[in-house]
């Protein structure tokens, strides 16, 4: 997703994060987004789906609010930085329970392995991202 | 939406918050996420947008993460409570700085003056079901 | 959800549709979205989900569509007709087929009882907005 | 964003639509979703907004419309063929009528050339994944 950082590169103010960690930000959470909704689909499409409960919620849920999280930090306009403070942190904390429930999975689920590993980068980003406005 | 109530009476497992709690909780985030996106519109549709994009801003924001939040809550099943708190407090920063802007345009444009009142009422709803879950 | 016809009343420019239609719209919308988010969780929180994959799945479809759909039908600037239309249309197609599905476990199940009649809400008076707005 | 293909490589179960290109549709929907995000938030800092009201709708709208549409196309399990080409065909208009209007902007908005572009990628993507299920 080469966008992100080519639509920072074209914002008409200034910004006070560094734009290549940003754009890194901003990828991995589409990306953990939409690998938790697919992960959440392939999970419900096992032949026991019972024992998965977990996984497909934590699934639904760290899709929502990696999307949600994705949205807030691509806005640049009137920045509020508790605001996109707080939900990283909510963020943080899904992508570390997703992440960990997946990891559980990952010897007999490669769909789960994958999402554990996107979960893991997602997580290690919206650190950074955290670190660096403060 | 008095179904938010009746789908929680239906709930095949038990679950530890107070029912009415959290259908108030439920039907708040969502008056206020969709309050929030016709706010923005409103804003946008005024003769001179330039000063209230603060406002919109914190609206799209907002409607963004009460939609998440009502979505994460409305979820019982196999239930994370570091994942709910910490999403609750990132929705009650977004509540509280979204019904502080629209607050300011209070005397002047009615729809921010509603779309404040609905950002407080689902702030204290919130900070109540944080409580009720400690 | 009283909010969303109060906001219509204070927009400020003109729009084409009844307002009251408009709102009821918005809200039904909102309500249905919201059901399936609770009714796909009911599901998987069943002892045997396995035989409702189709139900779940259909259900976050609709929650998703509908959740869209009521965010673009609450936007009046600039108002696009055949982007609503196709987009009603799609809201159409999904809630008649979730509203079937859950139809079809009325007797067992109590929450897909109360999801199929939002749904068939739902999708009526999407076919009274599009038809107003013909 | 690799993983949407090796997420599909792991789908328990067989899908009829050839893997390659649903890859392509849900990469290239998640970008536009997100460059519509970043376009929506360039326009609304620009110096004067107020005639850019219709582009910041359309970039929200199809935003919402590309997520959406990447959630129904990532989910496999008990595909509904109707729902996913209805769903379909309202990207298409939306993807349109935004890259429609940013083309617009071209000359003086580099943000609205890049989204445009992105929205025309996505609008043709769609049209092939709606072939190839007919």
């Amino acid at each position: 997703m080469p966008n992100a950082q080519a639509m920072l590169d074209t914002y008409p103010r200034e910004f006070n994060v560094d734009a290549g960690l940003l754009a890194r930000a901003i990828e991995s959470l589409v990306e953990c987004a939409n690998t938790c909704t697919q992960c959440a689909d392939a999970c419900l499409s096992e032949s026991d789906p019972a024992p998965l409960a977990k996984c497909i919620r934590l699934n639904l849920d760290c899709a929502d609010v990696c999307t949600t999280t994705s949205r807030v930090v691509s806005r640049q306009t009137e920045y509020d930085a508790n605001v996109t403070r707080s939900l990283l942190e909510a963020c943080i904390t899904v992508c570390h329970g997703c992440g960990d429930e997946c990891d559980g999975h990952r010897q007999h689920m490669q769909h789960c392995a994958i999402c554990a590993d996107s979960c893991r980068r997602c997580e290690q980003v919206c650190r950074e991202l955290i670190a660096a406005m403060t």
